[in-house]
C-alpha cells in the first residue's frame, strides 16, 4: 500500500490557524526568530506534538523535532521547515512546510501502523530556527548547526541590532533545549517557490535539483563626520554618498550579464537589503554606512565575475571621494545539487497524484541546502502568486498546498520506507 | 573703565577639563543631549555657578540660566551657547561659547563690582538644552522654545530612535526643571566658525551678520519587500535602490548654482544626514527608506530653486521606479539680521583689542538666531582649522579661544551697560 491523503479541512485550518501569530494587518506575518510572536508558533508546535503522543525534543540552537518511532533504534526522515518569518514577511514562507510536514507525518504514522509496520526508518517533523536570518545573521542557522556547517557555541554569541544575543533570545522564550540531536537518514521539504516559474508555466510541484550559487559582500564604507550646514561640499568625505553609489553598482551589476537562451530570464540576481548609516543625525554628514550586498546565480562564474567588477568599481568610488571603502566575501553558497533519485521520486508521486511536475532551481537558499550536505533530500515547491514573498502579500492557494500536502506525505512515505537509502553516504 | 581679560590659565584648564566628559578616543566627545555625559557637563556647570555663590535656575526644557544681579528687578544680559555634542563630536562646537561665557561673566562681574556699580541691565549665563537634535530632532530646541519659536510641551514629547522622550530623558539626569525664566535684554555667543573663511584670511574674530537661509526636506520612499535572492529583478520595487538615487540627486543639486563673484564658493550646500533603511535585513529588499535633506545658501531664492529641481526629479524616479516617493517641506528657518550695532560693537571692541576681524555670515544654524528674534544679539566665531566641525578632529587653537574669550569679555561689559539697547523692541 501507499499512503493516503490527510485531510485538507484539518490541514487548511492549522495553517490559517498559525498565520494568526504575528498576524500583520495587510495579511502578512512578522514572526521574527525567537520572538514572542515565535513563541506562539512553537508553543502551537509543540501542543499538536503532545496531543497526538509524539516526542518532543528542542535542541542547542531551538530546533524542535517531533518524533514518531517505527523501528526502535533506526534513524529518522525528517520532513519539515521553519516557522520563523522575515519582519513584515508573508503566512506561507516556511510555515507552510511544517504545518504540512505535521499532517502529512500524522497521516504516515496511521498507515503504517495499519499496514502492520514494515518501515525502514522512523519518521520526525522539524521546525528549524531561525531560517530567515532577518533578526539574526546569518540566514538557514538551525540547519546549518544541525548539519555541522556553523557552529552552535558561535551561533549562540550572534546578537541582534539591539544587542540581544541569540542564546538570550531563545532563553527568554523558553526555546534553548539540551536534547540530544536524532540520526537521520533523509530530509525532505515543500516549500513555496518564490518565483514565478510554475505559476507561468501552470505546472503543480516543481521537484529541485539544485540551488544557486550565492555569495554576500560586507562593505563598510568610512567618511568623516561634519556638519551638512558649515562645511564647504569640497571639504567633505560622505559615506552616504559613496555608499549610495554602491547601491546603484550592485543593482545594475545583473544588467551586464544575458540570459544565453533568449528567454530575458535572470542570469544573476543582487541587491542590498541591510545599510545602516552613522551617525544617522539629520545635521551630520555621514561618517560610516554598513552595508551587505547579495549576489546569486546559477553559475559561479557570473558571481564571480559580477564580484570582480564590483571590487574594481568600488574601489574607484573610494578614490573619487577620498574615503576608504573595505570590502569582504563573506557567506558563500556553492550550488547543491539534490539526489536524480529525489527528483524521479517526485516526477513519479506526482505522476500517481495527477499533478504536473518539472524539475527547477531554487534562487533561494532552504534549510534543505545544509540537510542535503549530509543526507539524501528531497525538496519541492508550489506556486508561488506573482512570484513575490519575504513580504506581506506572499500568497499561494490553497489549491496548490492541499496538493503540496498530498506529494509531501507519500514522498515521505517512500522514504520511510527506504526510498533514496542507496543514496546515504 | 572698561572690563580686563579673565585669566587665560583658568579658562583654559576648565575647557580641557569640560572636554574630558564623554571624550572620544580620538579626542572628541560624544555628549549628546541628557545622555549621562550631558549631565556630567552639567554637573560641572552647577558647580561652578555655586561655587561663586550666583543663582542658578533649570527651566521646563533644561535650559541651565547662571544668574548674577547688579541691578535689582532689571532684566539680564545673556551670554552663553550650548555643552551637548553631536555623537562622536568635537570638543569645542557649543563648550567653548558656554565656558567662555562663564569666564567673561565672572570677570565682568568682578570689574562692575569695583566700578562701582553702575550697570544697566544684569548679567546671565545660559547653557541651552539640546542645541545639535542629534538625539532629539528638531535642533536649536532649548533657545527656540525659550524664544516662544517651538512649543515646550510639543518638544517635551519629542522622541529619540529609541523611543525615549526628551521628557523622560530630561528626568532620568534631574535636569527637567520648573524655574522661572529671567527676562532679558540682549544675548551675546561666541562660537568656533565651522568653515574655513577666518582661517584663510587670517582673521581672528568673525561678527555675525547674518544667517543662511535654510530648510529640510523629509522624504518617505515606500517600495515593496520581497526576497533578494528569489524575486526576480523586474519584479522589484527596492526602496533603497530609489533612495539612493535621492542622495545623489541632493549631493548634486549644488553644482547646478555657481558663485557670482568667480570665488568658488559653494552658494549653497545640501545633504543628506538621516537615512533609515526597513526592514533592514540582509536577505530582504528594502520596504521603506525615511530620509532627511538639509539645503542651507544665503539666498531663499536658490534653495527654493534647488527644492523644486529636487522635487520634480525625485517625482521622475518614483515614476521610473514604480515606487511612492513623498516629500515635505520642514524645519523651514529664514535668513536673520544680525543688529548692525552688534556688529559695530564687535569690530570696535576687536580695534581695542589688537585683533582682526571681519563681518560674516553663518551657515549653520546656532542659538543665537533665535535669540535674534526677541532681543538684540550679537554672534561672533573664532577661527576653526581646516573648517571642519560635528567630527572628533574639529579644532581651535588655544591662542584663538583666549582672544574670543578677551572679545566676549568686553562685548558683554559693554552689553550690561547698555550697548545695543536702543535695539530693543
Amino acid at each position: 500500500m501507499t499512503t493516503a491523503a490527510p485531510s485538507a479541512d484539518d490541514f487548511l485550518t492549522d495553517f490559517h490557524h498559525v498565520a494568526t501569530f504575528g498576524a500583520t494587518a495587510a495579511n502578512g506575518v512578522d514572526r521574527q526568530a525567537a520572538t514572542a510572536e515565535d513563541k506562539l508558533s512553537r508553543d502551537w508546535f509543540a501542543g499538536f506534538v503532545a496531543d497526538r503522543g509524539w516526542e518532543l525534543r528542542v535542541d542547542g540552537i531551538g530546533n524542535m523535532f517531533a518524533l514518531i518511532e517505527f523501528v526502535p533504534g533506526a534513524p529518522y526522515v525528517l520532513i519539515g521547515s521553519h516557522l520563523d518569518s522575515q519582519p513584515l514577511g508573508g503566512r506561507f514562507d516556511g510555515a507552510y512546510g511544517v504545518i504540512a510536514a505535521l499532517h502529512a507525518a500524522e497521516r504516515v504514522a496511521a498507515d503504517v501502523g495499519d499496514s502492520g509496520g514494515r518501515a525502514t526508518f522512523n519518521l520526525g517533523v522539524v521546525n528549524w530556527f531561525n531560517e530567515e536570518g532577518g533578526r539574526f545573521a546569518p540566514s538557514i542557522m538551525g540547519s546549518s548547526v544541525f548539519a555541522g556547517l556553523m557552529d552552535e557555541n558561535e551561533m549562540l554569541r550572534v546578537r541582534d541590532l539591539d544587542g540581544v544575543s541569540v542564546a538570550e533570545a531563545l532563553d527568554a522564550i523558553g526555546y534553548r533545549g539540551d536534547d540530544p540531536r536524532p540520526a537521520v537518514a533523509g530530509y525532505a521539504e515543500i516549500h513555496i517557490e518564490q518565483g514565478r516559474i510554475l505559476e507561468r508555466e501552470g505546472i503543480d510541484i516543481g521537484a529541485v535539483d539544485s540551488s544557486w550559487y550565492t555569495q554576500k559582500l560586507d562593505v563598510e564604507v568610512i567618511g568623516e563626520q561634519s556638519h551638512t550646514g558649515a562645511t564647504a561640499m569640497a571639504d567633505r568625505h560622505d559615506a552616504l554618498v559613496a555608499a549610495s553609489k554602491v547601491v546603484l553598482l550592485v543593482h545594475d551589476v545583473t544588467t551586464k550579464f544575458v540570459a544565453q537562451d533568449g528567454s530575458g530570464d535572470d542570469v544573476i540576481v543582487s541587491s542590498v537589503g541591510r545599510f545602516t548609516v552613522e551617525p544617522n543625525s539629520p545635521i551630520v554628514v555621514a561618517r560610516r554606512v554598513h552595508l551587505v550586498a547579495d549576489l546569486r546565480s546559477a553559475s559561479p562564474e557570473i558571481v564571480q565575475a559580477a564580484r570582480d567588477g564590483l571590487i574594481a568599481d568600488i574601489a574607484a568610488i573610494a578614490k573619487e571621494h577620498d574615503i576608504a571603502i573595505e570590502v569582504r566575501d563573506f557567506d558563500v553558497r556553492d550550488i547543491q545539487r539534490f539526489p536524480h533519485t529525489g527528483v524521479e521520486l517526485v516526477e513519479k508521486v506526482a505522476a500517481d497524484l495527477g499533478l504536473s511536475v518539472r524539475p527547477i532551481r531554487t534562487m533561494a537558499g532552504h534549510d534543505s541546502v545544509p540537510m542535503n550536505r549530509i543526507v539524501p533530500t528531497v525538496m519541492m515547491f508550489i506556486p508561488s502568486v506573482d512570484g513575490v514573498s519575504h513580504c506581506e502579500r506572499e500568497f499561494s492557494t490553497d489549491d496548490d498546498m492541499v496538493s503540496g500536502l498530498g506529494a509531501l506525505t507519500r514522498v515521505a512515505w517512500e522514504m520511510v520506507h527506504g526510498a533514496l537509502a542507496e543514496d546515504a553516504s
